[in-house]
């Protein structure tokens, strides 16, 4: 008995080996294949170099959905098809201005441009005194007495000392996100808050803003984080510096646009799905190259991947192209409800929205059973600089779908250098490198190989 | 008897727990203080823009030595001085010119430069037929007949589909070693090797090349990759091809140099050294940013860390920047002889020379119990990216130390994009992000913390 039972873990051990070395053989062969791939980079200029940046609602977003349909098709996807969404319309209007008027210093211009969501500050912009804070707690010492008529500058930077740059921005972010608001509440006439970035440079960095319901709405600006460095000695200086800002961003009414999905059929188990994606709208300052013009070139590399290497996956591949994540994310809404309905089965989906930088690993939102996976695939990844594996969020557009127990998988690339494009005039096709990118795709099919191959 | 040995063990591992706190409270010091500091990144920006490229015996490397001498001085170091060498003085000339000649194409102009330690054309050129190889069993298979009074041109890739460049790298070496002598075996006039990237760019990349004694002398050149594709197209549509050569590139006599070195005196054992270093010396086509002001730079933000953060070592923390590593590595070779001869204990020693990328570990060259002291230390590393630990060769200037058994590191750093700058015009200053910059130091800051206060 005991001889059986030592035979059978010898050809269970055999067994796992061999398949353990076929999978780095296929998982090679998708790591070469993409490195020797113009497809994604060449992608990805055409998105960024002859269609641009494309906020939701966007003659430029509406072209990109038609491009991104056909590029799908041509990689050879099975199926492809439009989901349809309202999306917000959001327009930035005129380029704003913002000067700063000192007896003592003159006139200074500042680089800044209105949040998205914004409401315009009409033609004749605003003239008002400045405050500058560096949290809500000291808006509140100052008060309504101080602050009303006032405008508001929020100036705590994103930390530096911070080794993940995706910490130093969420540190900062409710300055931009909720900070007009808040100031408002105080009385204040508009708000300019800091750029999310721990560098120092000339770009604003835009991004969504939301209006409190209760609270009266005020024109809100994102200035660089070298022109908020400047405005915060001048207004040190002199404190009784009048800042003049002039934005002419508007609202229209929400307009039709989608989602675009493309499947590669699964061979065994056509109905049960593994959505990849990215998000196929960006920020119209820059060409959204890096957020998220990457993540849907890498997806629809994915694609082009399988097919090239004739990897037949038993489950559905279905690439989802999201609309809207910058503004109302509409788009993973709008799946994650489609899901909800058809009570089609999902055994994974995978977002890539961190930058095309080098990939570093996955996170994943998910249960033990995914961790035990993962950790057992973890050595068939070592050789591709994937080491980071750690629980949580995974990603916006996927984040809709975590009610309905999906295993939810984020592409985690190294954090350096994404907010010096994040949301900027910065974010262009020459941000981006081309083999980093093509790691991008790589990365994300060779996991989508093994979920395919084994399931959780 | 158990009791004890178990309350034994809980406290030792309470100490264990306590002292890891402390020092990843350190460690986190380190980090912060290496990323809120600019004096690096304005060190390699003076060390490029206002130096530039300099190579070993030229007026740069001179400009280079005094002035990293005196910078290391005002880090705060106990005692900075120069280790005397002679090196290797060749000089580039003019710029080297290639240009084919065609009936069917007419004339075309390539980019290449000499290959380091190359003899001239002399001024008036070398003009005649060439032949394509990809490899030495090539040039053996048409032999003396078909090469001899050619031009070879040795077009192997560095393969791309390679994860890691800098295997790619070593696997076309060969062909600018000793390519040129391997050539001039059969009778070949001079060599153009296709530059030594993955990427495909306009730049060629020079490096070193040594003539095998015994063999006929030929003056060899790097072509740019982009410019090696379209000549191999020529050569296929027009194997009558002529192509003109010219290098005035000449060898002067050996010059005098040094290696600067400048100490943290240990507290407990000033004896016993653990060394950190880059290379001053750079090929001169560029500023010589990534290959190897970075490493330079970062030594010397050890001794600012360690000086602003009041961190005492126990151990005299030495930084070694050695000179001449591109031509004929005398300042390592120097370095190592001087402690043989002294006697002087060494702990370790660290090299930053593969490129101021994103950390993502260290290499080591080194025997098991320093393999299981970074095993130990792993965890403490981990918030900082720095994953990646393998056995191994650890850099060139400290290998002439490994002799001594003493224990050697290398920070390995993402290799994606090294070889787009490795030797060519385009290593300049903007070629380095601050924040990786940054984070290359402090990870030599944070190892060198622990292997003074642990040891092996």
């Amino acid at each position: 008995m005991k001889k059986i039972i030592i035979s059978v873990i010898i050809v269970f051990q055999c067994f796992a080996i061999s398949s353990q070395n076929k999978d780095s053989v296929v998982i090679s062969s998708i790591f070469s294949n993409a490195l020797t791939s113009p497809a994604s980079y060449e992608n990805l200029r055409h998105l960024c170099k002859d269609i641009g940046g494309r906020i939701g609602g966007s003659p430029q977003a509406a072209k990109a959905v038609f491009w991104v349909n056909s590029v799908l098709k041509s990689a050879g996807a099975d199926t492809v098809y439009l989901q349809e969404i309202k999306v917000r319309s959001w327009k930035r209007g005129e380029k704003e201005s913002c000067l700063s008027r000192s007896d003592k210093y003159g006139k200074d211009i500042f680089n800044v441009c209105a949040l998205g969501g914004s409401i315009g500050t009409g033609k004749k912009g605003i003239s008002a005194s400045i405050i500058e804070v560096q949290n809500f707690d000291q808006l509140k010492q100052f008060g309504e007495k101080q602050i009303k008529g006032k405008i508001v500058f929020f100036n705590r930077p994103a930390n530096p000392a911070l080794y993940n740059t995706f910490a130093a921005y969420g540190g900062a972010a409710d300055q931009r996100v909720v900070g007009p608001s808040i100031a408002a509440s105080y009385g204040a006439v508009a708000s300019i808050t800091r750029s999310l970035t721990v560098v120092t440079h000339k770009y604003p960095h835009t991004g969504i803003m939301h209006y409190i319901d209760s609270l009266p709405k005020i024109p809100a600006f994102a200035i660089s984080t070298l022109d908020a460095d400047i405005l915060s000695d001048l207004i040190k200086d002199d404190p009784s510096l009048k800042v003049y800002v002039r934005s002419t961003c508007y609202e229209r009414p929400d307009t039709i646009s989608g989602n675009v999905i493309a499947e590669i059929k699964g061979s065994e188990f056509p109905d049960q799905i593994i959505v990849v994606g990215g998000h196929v709208d960006s920020w119209e300052l820059g060409e959204g190259a890096q957020d998220d013009g990457i993540g849907v070139v890498q997806a629809m590399d994915v694609i082009r991947i399988f097919k090239e290497l004739k990897l037949k996956p038993k489950h559905t591949i279905r690439v989802v192209e999201f609309m809207d994540e910058e503004m109302a994310q509409r788009g993973g809404r709008k799946y994650a409800e489609t899901v909800m309905k058809s009570k089609e089965k999902h055994i994974a989906a995978i977002e890539s929205d961190e930058g095309g930088f080098t990939p570093q690993g996955f996170s994943f939102d998910a249960g033990e059973n995914v961790a035990k996976r993962m950790d057992q695939w973890k050595p068939l990844f070592e050789n591709y600089g994937l080491w980071l594996y750690h629980k949580g969020y995974s990603g916006v557009d996927i984040s809709f779908l975590k009610d309905q127990n999906i295993p939810l998988f984020g592409l985690i690339t190294d954090s350096q250098l994404y907010f010096d494009y994040h949301h900027a005039a910065s974010d262009v096709f020459e941000a981006v490198n081309k083999r980093q990118l093509q790691l991008g795709g790589a990365s994300m099919a060779a996991l989508i190989y093994l979920i395919d191959k084994y399931g959780f």
